[in-house]
């Protein structure tokens, strides 16, 4: 374990086994970091510049970091977030409060996401993303920002809040998902949908308004949030 | 490297350097545990509990567990088995004997192989999952456990002996595959299927009896164990 | 840290905290090999023989290997190399000079990539597979050797010359994929094409020659060495 001079480390925050704490990290009180991973870890010009200097690291409190998870410097992360094993949160990440980010999960830096959003294991956001809130993703999915590739301009996705992305799915290029969309397993998502969109396919087409879906009793499927609150802000309601 | 007093190792066991043993855990004879893995790893009621104990945690004779690997408290794992590097095997997770599973591999827990299993790299296996003997999954496949997510109440795939699961394929949902299937590569499969039977496409349809396949010499290509036997208990016959 | 006495690092090397350095292995001046690798890692041979020797391995100058990556004993990778984090190159990875590989990357060894080749996070290449120079592969992609399941005789993909192969594609079998070829995300490519093929689909086919592709103002976007440079050789042309 070690912890720079320069973190500051809130109330009853502990720390595991083998973890690095870099300059300019601040974590908030409650939070726990477990071993072998890196905050704060520094970017490439670390390598390159004599008179690198880090920078700023948030992570706020009631934080649950599991091992192997690094998160660069620069990235901002609000209040209760929870991340699996083997996170990879890359400079300029910026996470709302109380979200999920599973093991293996990939995001690639200078992006964004909105409070209480789920990805799963291994999912993969590519720079210049952007979620909102209640965003939640299943594993495998990869976000990409460019359909004739290689390109020196890049451009991520933006989805809307309450939006759905099914496992393996993905979604490329400077597109805009409404709110309240479900995206199903393994499509293709390559241009711009409306609110409560159900999007099937490669390419994705959009199928119905997903308040059409009903479960065996009749009642709409969606939007989820009046038949789901695990975790959720209305969870006592 | 930390070992418990309250784990037990059997004769001849190596463990390899920063890796973390905790309480509960057994291991049986001839094992090799490599660098940097976690065994006995507490589930997150460790953060919530005061009185937390760790589950117990089993781990056959002749395993070789590669670096970075975590098992989660709880798990039961038979004799021989063989990871790559950075699995992920969460609490409750049952294996039988002479399993492999592949580098980055990702078992949520709550699920159950039996023996002779093969994973190979990046498979991703929901809660509730259930594998007979002798399935092969190839690399990148994802079982997930809901059509309409989210949902509270999940149920995952159950495979039959036998069965060979091509590679980025995605099952999903309470579904029973039979015995000595071939679902090919890319494949999505969202209902049940009768054993024999080749599957293919998004979603999946059966396509063929698997034993109509033949090899350039007009001879059957499946049942797979009568042409293969690298590391099958039939293989010096 | 521990580096091995039969080790031999060039000047001005840099080593991480926790990283290990087996026998035989070689690094080039100013290499920089960052926390927790591995490099050098003996293969299966190493626990199943008392006179076990490691293969040699050899890493050029100027490499960047970020942290949690595992590098083989006997692989033999280029100057200027750079991964990302927690990449797997198994034994017998051949990489030429200023190659990128992406995080969680895991390439199985018996395998070969020439320069200048760039592979986004979490690409999967089996062994026997071999790329050319200037190949770049996007997030998730997946080689793998067999179309029927469980086979002992392996022979992987082939790609040309600049080709460029989209998110989450699968490439399957002993084929050979031209020069210049632009392989469209979430393809299944299971045979072979020429050079300048668009390839599109499950399975993939020929749609057109890439030099008809053109951007919003007419010019082609194919070869695309005419329009991206960003850390090619001729960048500064």
């Amino acid at each position: 374990m070690h912890i720079s001079p320069l973190a500051k480390l809130g109330k009853n925050v502990r720390v595991g086994d083998q973890t690095v704490i870099y300059d300019n990290v601040v974590i908030g009180d409650d939070s726990v970091i477990a071993n072998n991973c890196v905050i704060g870890e520094p970017t490439s010009s670390y390598y390159e510049r004599d008179n690198y200097q880090n920078e700023p690291t948030f992570i706020g409190s009631n934080a649950l970091i599991r091992s192997h998870t690094i998160v660069y410097a620069g990235c901002v992360i609000g209040n209760g977030i929870s991340t699996g094993h083997r996170v990879t949160l890359r400079e300029n990440t910026t996470i709302g409060n109380h979200c999920k980010i599973g093991t293996n999960s990939d995001l690639q830096g200078f992006l964004e996401l909105g409070d209480y959003c789920q990805l799963h294991s291994n999912v993969h956001l590519c720079q210049f993303s952007k979620l909102g809130n209640y965003v939640f993703i299943y594993p495998n999915t990869v976000f990409a920002n460019d359909t004739h590739p290689p390109t020196e301009f890049v451009k991520g996705p933006t989805i809307g809040d309450f939006t759905q992305i099914g496992v393996q799915s993905s979604l490329i290029g400077d597109i805009t998902i409404g709110e309240h969309c479900l995206i199903a397993a393994r499509s293709m998502v390559v241009k711009s949908f409306d609110d409560f969109s159900l999007l099937i396919g490669t390419p994705a087409a959009r199928k119905t308004d997903v308040r059409e879906l009903k479960d065996e009793h009749e009642k709409p499927l969606y939007p989820w949030k009046n038949r789901f609150s695990r975790g959720m802000p209305w969870m006592n309601d």
